[in-house]
């Protein structure tokens, strides 16, 4: 066993009162990254820049423009409806003409901003790339005009003409989904909310915050930190993503474990229905129990039954003391060990609970060309993150879990950061697995919730059948798969499932599909944890929910959105 | 200003490990009161014994039967039918007959507990009390058939039978709403939840709970407790109150503040639509984004739409470290200045910040013959509760906070409870008002969420008017209003309005309404926060509720209950 002095003594207080750090290595020797701009090794080869990875390792486009940037090269990517011929588009849906771009442009008005026209002028692919593809590159639509509100009321009366006439509609926010959810697919409108960005109020004694759909998170969450708060959720896709949707998609990221889900912290919404209702439901309160809880409908909704264009929500204070750290562990066995006792001492105080397997961690260290926090390999590593109003009383509850943990064999050796830069370090070790596992060309990724005492066991399995199945290889370039690596929120149950490929190979796909989804129904699993179901999941809801679930959700759709115009080919 | 050591060294570590404290009275000379069964000497005045009131002062009828208890002198109540000579029985509803009885008993079985019948037998009214008439002796049915199905296939066949016979249904769990909600108006059969009583899992990792929704609410917190963890809800009602009408009124309560709503930790939802369709979304995952989240619209739906059958819900670990504190302040500004520097200061293991007004802490005084914490007295108090994982830091953290509002002169006078009975007692104080308000006769209540600045504008308002009307008198016995208070959950912007009266009489109701509710819609807040709508606010939800929202509810209650069986005459 390794002594304990490598973590003990590393132990020091760090204050992240605001987000900038020092550009200089740190004392353990580890590259430098941010969770604003990972510029590591693999960045060049993927066409446009990218963000830290705070969640699912998801790279984002810049944040540079508000939204969407421009996806240079978007013309390689195949269009939706080649990869998948069986999709038809909807013969009842209209085909646009001049006369609905003149009423579009009736109710938008003559800013050059809120229409990109491809339909009565020759707007270039280049101009409506950005919104017909995903930055996945997974998927492409074919539409042909983008239209940008600047208010609800404009939301609304688009909305209720597309209904009137059978317009298909594509909502868009960041566009920065994993599931192809916020892309079309055939030549429906979309309908992009950057230009609502406005931060509406924010009262700095309840924590309440209201704001457009079109902020962007990290622009949020900013906007928070000078006023002592934080918004109660964090991704990797901060610099892009938009509220609206971040509400459409619940999504949970790394703040999940600590402050609960959307559904708990949305107090109010503001949303347009398909007929141009307006829901306006924007309520200030942390309790009003007077009537159905509608708003919640639309959050998780993505998109198929109105557009989210406000909300309103609780904001925890911001935590002064920020720890970090990293540890290597024998087991999975032990992993579960050291987040139980994490959560018995830490208690109050843990925001984060990582865990990442060791094929990941090399997989990381091989792409990025970092060198590993600690000096020998384990099967394990787990990253924890403690938040709190007192860095003495933070130091000394981590100091006595650390003793613990070590004394007690359950954790074989650990770091804890010194400093921001070495926070960042550590932090890139478990945000650098998602670039690094397509860093070779490709990956199939699954987002999971799997009973935690089961949870890496699928990784386990599905390496034992690429190994048996002849297919994968870490040294033989003509084997399509590289490796099998696991991770995820261990604090959330919530496994990413990575199979890091050369190049995508439909063997590859049969040797996991649909096998992982029956393993987790199986265990009663979820197969979307977090990223949705969008166009890539629609057909597999039934191994997460019966019949009658799925009956009932279709039957909220119909309810809704009768004539079925709201983000249409997707969902249920 | 009084010296700092009244309060710092009363400064002591309390551990609330287990429920039980000692009988004997605190040093500080303050009657002993438990929070399980209140027994100062009001309590004799009250028709059942109650337990104390942790939420908005609700005396409960005690847990010794599983419920609903005996409702001893319910003979004296008026009905409902009475009291709203305006409401008439929907003539749609079919009158039972033996052939329904019969068919009941099918479902149910043979079991003398199964049903309660006064259709074909001769049920005694003392046996159909307990159903019809709500603890406040304020609302009354005419039931005459009361179902105690034991599974949720049984609940499924009751329903659909009603369906499709048109028999109104009553959905009950413990029946301790404030609302009328919980009993009937005419002779809707009710179908009570005490059967399904049992605890089907608990994860002593993730802290996930699930069980049937006719476990008591203190008997799921008791369960929690021996295995370290706590239910994220707690209230007056523990004793009785049942986890389905919790959640079918999103019971709000003492540990919001902390843990936020039933909305965000409820993961899995069982219930029984009308028409029998059992909605089995009984997740045990913190995270699974795939479809709507339907559950959330029988979350605070009231039994207007289904019925809860069982809930899956994610708990947190129990602090063993809980300490509190009640100061007197000079005004409600500097309640509030002490409210934010406790947040600030206490931030994570801050878990309730009340405040009670000085009538408030009078009233309680001269209805229970205690006596109060302070020496002298303040326009205003407050209540801290922090609850943590390490009892020198929580300490060393209250202390500060001491220091800082006593240095700053934002508290005037405090003291800090230095075992359990103290403990206990300072909660009395916060817990008794409810009580205490009804002492003299009568009490007329509002529930109310408004921002912060303007809370207690409201009860200032309310007592000039009283003041103007010449209908209040402190000694007067001739006068029907005694006090006007106000107090409640300020960490959630939740006020209780009191006026507690002699007698009911309809010049007091004058004063109070509309204006109360016209008040509270002026500044956008809540007429109801916590308590939900019932029958006693069904007429008022627009003073919270928007036409278009009104109507979108009105829609989803049609949508999922077309005939109108489900707990009619109430919510919307």
């Amino acid at each position: 066993m390794p002594p304990l002095h490598r973590a003990l003594p590393a132990l020091r207080r760090i204050r992240l009162a605001n987000n900038t750090f020092q550009q200089q290595s740190s004392r353990l020797g580890l590259q430098h990254t941010s969770r604003q701009a990972v510029a590591y090794p693999l960045a060049h080869q993927i066409r446009w820049q990218r963000t830290a990875s705070r969640s699912e390792g998801e790279g984002q486009p810049t944040p540079s423009e508000p939204a969407p940037p421009a996806r240079s090269g978007s013309k390689n990517i195949k269009y939706t409806s080649e990869s998948y011929p069986q999709m038809q588009r909807d013969s009842r849906f209209k085909e646009l003409d001049k006369s609905d771009v003149e009423h579009f442009r009736s109710i938008l008005g003559e800013s050059s901003s809120a229409i990109i026209d491809g339909v009565t002028q020759e707007a270039s692919n280049e101009d409506l790339e950005g919104y017909n593809a995903d930055w996945m590159r997974k998927y492409r639509g074919h539409a042909r005009l983008v239209l940008k509100p600047e208010s609800t009321e404009q939301v609304s009366k688009i909305l209720k003409y597309c209904n009137d006439n059978m317009i298909a509609v594509n909502p868009q926010g960041g566009n920065t989904g994993l599931v192809g959810g916020s892309v079309p697919v055939f030549d429906e409108v979309v309908i992009n909310l950057a230009r609502m960005s406005k931060i509406r109020s924010f009262d700095d004694v309840s924590g309440i915050f209201v704001a457009d759909a079109g902020v962007i998170l990290e622009s949020a969450d900013s906007y928070l930190a000078e006023r002592g708060y934080i918004f109660p959720l964090d991704l990797g896709a901060k610099g892009s993503c938009q509220l609206g949707g971040n509400v459409a998609t619940n999504a949970g990221g790394l703040r999940l474990l600590r402050y609960g889900s959307l559904h708990g912290n949305i107090l109010g919404l503001e949303a347009v229905l398909p007929d141009g209702t307006i829901l306006d439901d924007l309520s200030k309160l942390r309790k009003n129990n007077t009537g159905y809880d509608l708003k919640q409908l639309f959050i998780g909704g993505e998109g198929t039954i109105g557009i989210v264009t406000a909300l309103s929500i609780l904001c925890p204070q911001r935590s002064p003391a920020v720890n970090v750290a990293y540890f290597g562990l024998q087991s999975y066995e032990k992993a579960q060990e050291a987040f139980r006792e994490a959560k018995k001492q830490l208690s109050e105080i843990l925001s984060a609970f990582e865990m990442m397997d060791g094929q990941s961690q090399n997989l990381y260290a091989r792409a990025s060309g970092a060198k590993l926090p600690l000096e020998e390999e384990y099967p394990f590593y787990c990253l924890i993150e403690t938040s709190g109003s007192n860095t003495d009383h933070d130091s000394e509850k981590l100091n006595t879990f650390l003793e613990h943990v070590m004394g007690e064999e359950i954790v074989s050796d650990g770091v804890v950061a010194q400093d921001e830069t070495q926070v960042q370090s550590l932090w890139a070790c478990r945000e650098g697995v998602s670039e690094a596992s397509q860093h070779w060309g490709g990956v199939y990724k699954y987002d999971l919730s799997i009973p935690l005492p089961q949870l890496y066991d699928l990784v386990a399995e599905a390496r034992t059948r690429f190994e048996e199945s002849g297919l994968m290889s870490k040294e033989d370039e003509g084997k399509a798969v590289l490796d099998v690596v696991g991770y995820g929120h261990m604090g959330d149950s919530n496994l990413h499932l990575n199979v890091a490929c050369r190049r995508y190979d439909k063997a590859v796909e049969k040797v996991l599909e649909p096998w992982v989804y029956e393993w987790v129904a199986e265990r009663h699993g979820s197969i979307s944890a977090e990223h949705g179901l969008g166009l890539a999941k629609k057909e597999f809801i039934g191994y997460s929910r019966s019949e009658t679930m799925v009956k009932l959700m279709k039957q909220i759709k119909n309810f809704y959105d009768p004539k079925g115009i709201m983000n249409p080919y997707k969902y249920i």
